[in-house]
């Protein structure tokens, strides 16, 4: 393999919201790790989101899309209006942007780590060492947008939504979490979906975990509904080390994760195109946060932990393991504490040069 | 109205696993507090699951399913193989007697009460007052069947799961939501979906919920996509007054909620027909656990409070009553306390006794 490239051209997005505030922080963090490495982020924003919409009346065209897909990397912040700001149809940010961008450019892998931070506070009693990571498909199901409805707004009107899953879909995403599980120390696979009642899809599912597990005699697998998933994250979330699930199940999981681990605001997620065809896009996995925007009390460690596992797509794994010490001790040091936005960051940099001394 | 009737012919169905050994308690504890009211409940046993499917190789069939029709009311206990019982094809009890039966007798509310009891323990560090119900949908969504394969088997297959959702089967569903919302102190009621994403389905489900909101001018309605409910549901429980929501969101977020309330032997359920055409369901939310199975260490709370649910919807809300406070008498003297399966039944008659003395 060749050495990883020293320049790296970046689509910015910060979004809506707090998007632009964490977007910032992850920014500031970035530049501090790349620079004394003599690694060069070329950063160029695009300006998309709810204020976009309002005054162009476009979200995202064909146009800005090929831009987009020149890029080495996306860091995006959140999109997403106020939800009483009627002016802005429902979904329509999320779809025609985020999702837009997860489908054009492939990203099936929808990877999120899931780690209690030292100095992170768990609203569970008893959380125990909780660090897995969830594999979520990121280009079907039933995010497709299939459906559609008859007799619409009528008493008798029929409103579906169809779960489109492919072999090929699934045997791709499958087949990453394999080789995840098999580079970690516990080497444990848990394959999460309801396949008592979706039987279509579960069957699938189970059938390519069977087939991809014997090339893996090393994984451990197991297989858990979604429902008793939600428990067992609730009651023993230290059991899981990769859960593979479907997109639908992966964003319910992956919400109550971030829970569990001490709060949203601290967890990240990449939308991979493993195959590299495509830019990958690393986003928090929290939303816009419309109602503390601009307040200056965003949690920006997310966007930083975000910008990390970017470094890390980049082929740069080393400043990406310097970032997530620097947020650990971070949270160590400071992590009950009330912070500002900007002094998270500031903090993060310093400990990065702390580190580097 | 007329008096309630003062005999009742109940359809038990023990199911698999520890499913005959909560139903045993329940009828204890039904039979204790029944008899001194002078009502009575003439039980017909009908041994169903595993081992039924086993030596006859059916599951449910038409006949079966009339002479269950005939009584007021099923008491169901659980049912499912353990999973690498590989004799039994994984689902199929599932499908086709549980769903069966909630499709055939047209179940369209299932409704499933989310308490803190005192004494019972969450495993949230401040769990608050947890009193909440969800209304999930019991007939429709992704739980109707429908969906298939392409090319099955094959590395170009295609499986779909296809979510049906009716304006007759979410108006009814909201109704009964409303009305139940209405009748409570707080007066809340939280629709749950995913409508940025699932926009068919969701744009339904607002709609109706802002239709009738307006003949219920003194709930409060809110709106939480299934994944925010899920970090809710971890941080702030009690927040939660009635939870409307679809099948499958329905089914989830019930098992998180048995969690966060001390675990899933404290949920009961009922799979309700609000039109009283077709015998009601209770059943606990919990499954048939083949590995504690035989052990005598079940918890049969929850079977015994979905025998409380079925006493209200026959017509004693007295008795429903005395139930309720003689389980949460129960749990609170000795809730932490390692019990056999009987003996919880058991302390429950006692505190029946004690309390009407
Ligand atoms: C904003 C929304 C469309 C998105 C999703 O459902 O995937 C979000 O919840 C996420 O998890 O990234
Ligand atoms: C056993 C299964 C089919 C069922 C469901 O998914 O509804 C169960 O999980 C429940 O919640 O009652």
């Amino acid at each position: 393999p060749s050495a990883p490239a020293r320049s790296h051209s970046i689509a910015v997005l910060p979004g809506d919201g707090i998007g632009p505030e964490v977007v910032a922080e992850a920014v500031k963090v970035l530049d501090a790790v790349t620079r004394p490495a003599g690694v060069t982020l070329e950063k160029t924003s695009y300006p998309l989101g709810a204020e976009h919409w309002l005054e162009t009346g476009e979200v995202l065209n064909e146009d800005t899309m090929e831009r987009l897909r020149s890029h080495d990397a996306i860091l995006f912040g959140a999109v997403g209006a106020a939800p009483n700001d009627k002016r802005i149809p429902s979904g329509i940010l999320e779809r025609d942007l985020l999702l837009k961008l997860r489908f054009g450019f492939d990203h099936y892998i929808n990877l999120r780590p899931a780690v209690l931070y030292p100095g992170a506070t768990s609203p569970l009693s008893d959380p125990g060492e909780i660090d897995f990571v969830v594999v979520r498909e990121g280009t079907e199901g039933l995010y497709a947008g299939n459906g559609g409805t008859l007799r619409t707004g009528t008493e008798h009107e029929i409103a579906t939504e169809v779960s489109v899953n492919t072999a090929h879909g699934v045997r791709r995403l499958v087949r990453y979490a394999f080789d995840l599980a098999n580079s970690r120390t516990r080497k444990r696979l848990t394959l999460v979906h309801k396949h008592n009642v979706l039987v279509n899809a579960g069957r699938l599912y189970q059938r390519t975990v069977d087939e991809l597990g014997e090339q893996y005699p090393d994984v451990t697998v197991d297989y858990m509904h979604i429902d008793a998933a939600t428990i067992f994250m609730t009651t023993d979330p230290a059991r899981f080390d990769v859960i593979v699930t479907d997109n639908l199940f992966g964003d319910i999981l992956t919400d109550q994760a971030g829970a569990v681990t001490g709060g949203i605001g601290l967890a990240p997620s990449g939308n991979i195109n493993a195959d590299r065809i495509a830019p990958s896009m690393f986003e928090p996995v929290h939303g816009s946060a419309p109602d503390i925007a601009g307040t200056g009390t965003a949690q920006p460690t997310a966007a930083i932990l975000a910008g990390a596992m970017m470094l890390q797509h980049l082929g740069h794994p080393d400043l990406a393991e310097q970032v997530n010490a620097a947020v650990r001790a971070d949270l160590e040091a400071n992590g009950s504490a009330q912070r500002s936005t900007s002094q998270v960051g500031d903090d993060v940099v310093a400990q990065l040069g702390a580190r580097s001394v």
